[in-house]
């Protein structure tokens, strides 16, 4: 039972709470909430923690085999990132995966969806929900991407984050070049000298390139790829919200495949 | 010039800006910033406060005809919403409309979106993004969706709460039924005994109903519908992000239109 917040291992909980630096040099996040840490997978759970409680309140038999610590109340709120915590995270081991892994795993035709520098934590939760409902062979995210496992973003997943399959791109364009010698056609969302995103025939591997809230898609990224698309905006509009536009496509995508 | 943080005019901002009681008791609300402000309406501006220093770097000729009052910037900070403020508000007379003007002005068969009880201000912002751009004829609201006036709101809109034509309705089931005398066709987004979104076809007067986050449609909202669709969802997704939900189904709408 830890009853102090200076205890070693909460210090360090606080530290992969805040720190996107931490969490990748020590190969571990955070998962917080009852919800999240019933949908993590226990064979990647480093340790539970739980409030005393939690304990009584709750049956922990979901977690069997995986080491569980108890914390007092006061010391948990310490840890944790909501404001009004359930008393129960889990520590997470990372499960980095590289983009030949996920492909080679593949059987149908791939459907990826590419970030590149996707900055807001609500935006990339939102679109981890839909690329699951749309059923996204992966999803390639951009150094400059928010980190993906920060609190908020991991919360916004509701569960999607453990069942997406994700790459974190050290290079980017390199990845979006690897996907054209897989024969994934690549498709960049972009207004200008493009075509209307229902054209297009989604039936063969393709990828969708996304990019910044404020200020879309890299020119790099664009020259790289196959063809422009766009989805069609009436009135003054100068652009939808980034995880509505990723998941018109997303989902023509698998309209189109029935 | 108003340097004092106790001026009564800085007090009623401060109260429109976060009271939605306030709002609806004045007909006013506040327009912040200064994408927002030039988007609005000139007509329907009360009066537009602006900081020394943005009077000093902006021309104002945009707002010819509105009332000007100066503030000091310190005052400014103490009635703007936003943590850095852009030296600019308007105070703004609301254009509360009916469901039946709405429809009476409408040239092309109606494209409704019916919101009930949405509660987050991100979600309903994006919303009316979404609904510029699919050419949406109104938006109707329940009377316990979020205030669409509530700063939270206006902001994430980006400008569309001025030209997307939305009804805060108090008569929620009320409306839904006055649309069916209209041969509007009511389709509500729901999961069980439904058909995919995909498959009616939209080309005549439609409106799609829109749950509560948490707790999707009433079930009096789903009672009075003529259909129930769905948007597949793979995995083990429960549902999608609202935002993300209501886009998907007028784009589809559009997409049939062409």
């Amino acid at each position: 039972m830890i009853t102090s917040s200076s205890n070693a291992q909460i210090k360090n909980i606080t530290a992969l709470q805040k720190l996107s630096k931490e969490r990748k040099r020590q190969g571990l996040f955070v998962a917080e909430g009852r919800k999240m840490c019933l949908e993590a997978p226990t064979q990647l759970m480093e340790k539970l923690y739980v409030t005393e409680s939690y304990a009584a309140e709750n049956s922990l038999e979901e977690f069997a085999g995986v080491s569980v610590e108890m914390v007092k109340d006061s010391v948990f709120h310490a840890m944790a990132e909501t404001k009004t915590p359930q008393g129960i995270l889990a520590l997470m081991k990372r499960e980095d995966r590289r983009l030949s892994d996920v492909l080679a795993g593949e059987k149908e035709a791939p459907l990826i969806l590419a970030l590149e520098n996707l900055q807001d934590p609500g935006n990339l939760g939102t679109i981890l929900r839909s690329s699951e409902g749309a059923g996204v062979s992966a999803v390639l995210l951009s150094p400059g991407c928010v980190d993906i496992y920060s609190p908020k973003v991991t919360r916004s997943t509701m569960g999607s984050l453990f069942r997406v399959p994700f790459v974190l791109s050290e290079d980017f364009l390199g990845d979006l070049a690897e996907l054209k010698k897989r024969g994934v056609t690549r498709y960049a969302a972009v207004l200008e000298k493009s075509r209307v995103y229902t054209e297009p025939d989604y039936a063969s591997p393709c990828a969708f390139l996304i990019g910044n809230e404020g200020n879309g898609l890299s020119h790099e990224a664009v020259a790289l790829a196959d063809e422009r698309i766009r989805i069609p905006m009436g009135g003054k509009l100068e652009s939808l919200n980034a995880s509505v536009a990723a998941s018109l496509l997303i989902y023509e995508a698998r309209r189109q495949r029935g």
